[in-house]
């Protein structure tokens, strides 16, 4: 036993927080095992030091202003679990490394945003700035992609990514409610983020993706160049249509090597239903890998919540502790490449959702635009019509999204067209 | 750039020692970005010389005898490759650990038996002793185990292991042949070890699963405490009445934390239609494990293959090269704890298919004995049946494995029993 304890100070006293305080205790003595050396919590802050907390704080310095943990001597280790991109975990992470300190976060936001200079400060000082926490804290994926797979070549990573969009998708479709009503009802359990758009517009999505990214390509964290389309636009009818031809929605997140460069999305997508993505029920995230040697390596488990979370923090105190210091996200910062602007994603199928005008005519029309938009349709069906609406639902061949995009809009426009058309990529993953 | 290389000598060239000196090549500049240290092959040793293979030797010592390789001063790492638990393996691992060499190793049969006093010896000479590319090379699983869940108490963990039993199993079903025909197939296609027994006796998935409890369970390797059952006697009938009861048979190796200490075994079972274990196809594998903290983690991939297994291999160099010298099973082999002997099973429902005689009172006497054995039943269905033979399917409700094999035994010497009874575990995994 190594007789000087690692000093941690957690700031933020959140869920997470509280679950880092907890496991610490309850598992002590598994971690002593492993690391011949005492993690003690010295300090703690957070914004409401009378919010009574399920864990016992007497003997850990109680700090107001969480940035002081980043000047304390006595800290090793700052464990930043307050959130965002800004003022106070920004200068607190960028002000620990600068003096020496290790930081561990559950923080994608900052990370998205700010990770790069943060790896370059961190390897800089030569301190660990670890974030298992960060994307889906039940699935080891950032060890798994920087140290798992390190002497593979990845060429795609893709998955769902985002518990409470895969939770309302499924609920849509297992109780035929509208989004509207799932969403206030994910709302009332606490799934929601406090801004919804977080997590219902694919920002928190995004966030992970630009993180796994950078591992993955040997890239520069660049949050911007990611297309994002959220789920607010799915509708029942589209879930239902999915499901009569063999697909589920997911919102998935991918980045892929393209011959020209990085792609990276996150979009509702048709899956198929027989492929294991599909199949993924409420809070669970799945990350899929295709790499050169190994082929696809699927993870799976609990994208969020304290238990896994806070436990895939003490993960990295623990890697942190046993000296393991690599660069942050797998090679040195330094040598990361830029992310190039406008690489355009890999030709896909789609599904088209048309309502046009039940007269003879009108889908030659329609068809005569996606024609002349290099579009061909794979499948098409008209659905049961009133003499008034002709719904029509169409599977392309592979294509683009600006083509697809084009066509839309020139649809859009048609005499014969009720309502805006709708598009969702097919991915055969 | 450290201009002192890594120096590595790979004993063994069959398919996955080749693909180690692939992977090297073909993907240096992946490899050399992350580790600042060139990796290079100075030595290697196979038993022919002049046998045609895809790579180019003509830069690297050849030598005769692998066990000379840990006597040479200029190698640092050994990797091993030649396999079984006898020398030259054995020796040479042992004399590299010794000879303060690191060892990097796919070899389960030599850890499975010797996995023990190998760690003690590497972690008395501070050396390393790696093998993720002994279980499930396209799954990080030792690393997920060792580190990235390394917060958690593990209670269990399952999976499947082996390639070969699943593409038999599979293959069963999907054409309706024969264990007989399939298995022959499977040998065709060069799929089955040279001992059939390692992979359809459950030999190799149980050597596995060994690797696993070790580290889940900081418990020392313990091979022989494993109760094995392979998959010889699945027969086509007991697939399809599985199917028809919303199950499939899959050869599931499981190692759990009772109340009385460690249950370790491998044997086919019944695993819910619904359940992500039961869908993987070919030689997939899969291992979930249950944590406190984080709940339930999938980990899926290729089992075994050139490029998974080598690609774990150079995963581990460039792990030791970066100085990861971790104990070898989680925590210091001196305070690993030796399994208890004798640990019963949680608990478990049964499938039983027996073969009656066609008349009136058969069931009352099989019903008779399963009821003095403590055995109740769930579900049972009687199939079309022709005056001689009444086939029965009984699904029983929980109970142990030492009260079905005595009933079953009792049941096998009723005058109305036609045939052995048949018995599995169902796992509603």
């Amino acid at each position: 036993m190594n007789y000087k304890p690692l000093n941690i100070a957690v700031a933020g006293l959140g869920t997470v927080g509280v679950g880092v305080l907890k496991i610490l205790k309850e598992n002590q003595s598994i971690i002593s095992n492993k690391t011949n050396r005492l993690l003690q919590v010295k300090a703690v802050s957070a914004r409401d030091r009378h919010k009574t907390r399920d864990i016992d704080l007497d003997k850990i310095e109680w700090v107001e202003n969480p940035t002081t943990l980043a000047e304390a001597e006595n800290i090793d280790v700052i464990v930043e679990v307050i959130g965002g991109a800004t003022d106070p975990s920004k200068s607190l992470v960028e002000t620990a490394l600068k003096n020496g300190k290790h930081v561990v976060t559950a923080n994608k936001a900052l990370l998205a945003e700010h990770g790069h200079s943060l790896a370059i400060t961190a390897e800089e000082n030569n301190v660990a700035l670890r974030f298992e926490a960060a994307v889906a804290g039940g699935i080891p994926i950032i060890k798994t992609l920087t140290e798992g797979l390190s002497s593979n070549s990845i060429h795609r990573i893709a998955g769902v990514m985002n518990g409470t969009c895969n939770y309302i998708l499924t609920r849509m479709e297992e109780s035929g409610l509208s989004y509207k009503k799932i969403f206030s009802e994910a709302t009332r359990l606490g799934f929601v983020e406090a801004d919804p758009k977080l997590d219902v517009g694919g920002i928190d999505a995004a966030q992970k993706l630009a993180i796994l990214s950078s591992i993955s390509f040997q890239s520069q964290i660049d949050f911007k160049s990611i297309q994002i389309e959220g789920i607010e636009k799915i509708s029942l009818l589209d879930i239902e249509n999915a499901k009569s031809l063999g697909y589920r929605i997911k919102l998935i997140g991918m980045s892929q090597l393209t011959e020209h460069g990085i792609y990276q999305e996150v979009q509702p997508c048709l899956v198929p239903d027989s492929s294991a993505m599909s199949k993924l029920e409420g809070g669970t995230n799945m990350i899929i890998i295709d790499s050169d040697f190994t082929g696809r390596t699927y993870l799976s488990g609990p994208g969020a919540g304290q238990g896994p979370t806070a436990s895939a923090i003490v993960s990295d105190l623990i890697d942190v502790v046993s000296g393991k210091i690599s660069p942050v996200f797998g090679i040195a910062a330094k040598a990361l490449t830029k992310v190039k602007k406008g690489v355009r994603g890999i030709d896909r199928c789609y599904y088209l959702r048309l309502s046009l005008v039940d007269k003879p005519g009108a889908l030659a029309k329609v068809a005569a635009v996606l024609g002349n938009n290099q579009i061909s349709i794979d499948r098409m069906r008209q659905k049961a019509h009133d003499g008034i609406i002709a719904p029509i639902l169409i599977v392309t061949h592979e294509t683009n999204l600006a083509n697809v995009k084009k066509a839309l809009t020139e649809i859009n426009v048609l005499d014969v067209c009720l309502k805006p058309p709708v598009s969702i990529k097919i991915e055969e993953i």
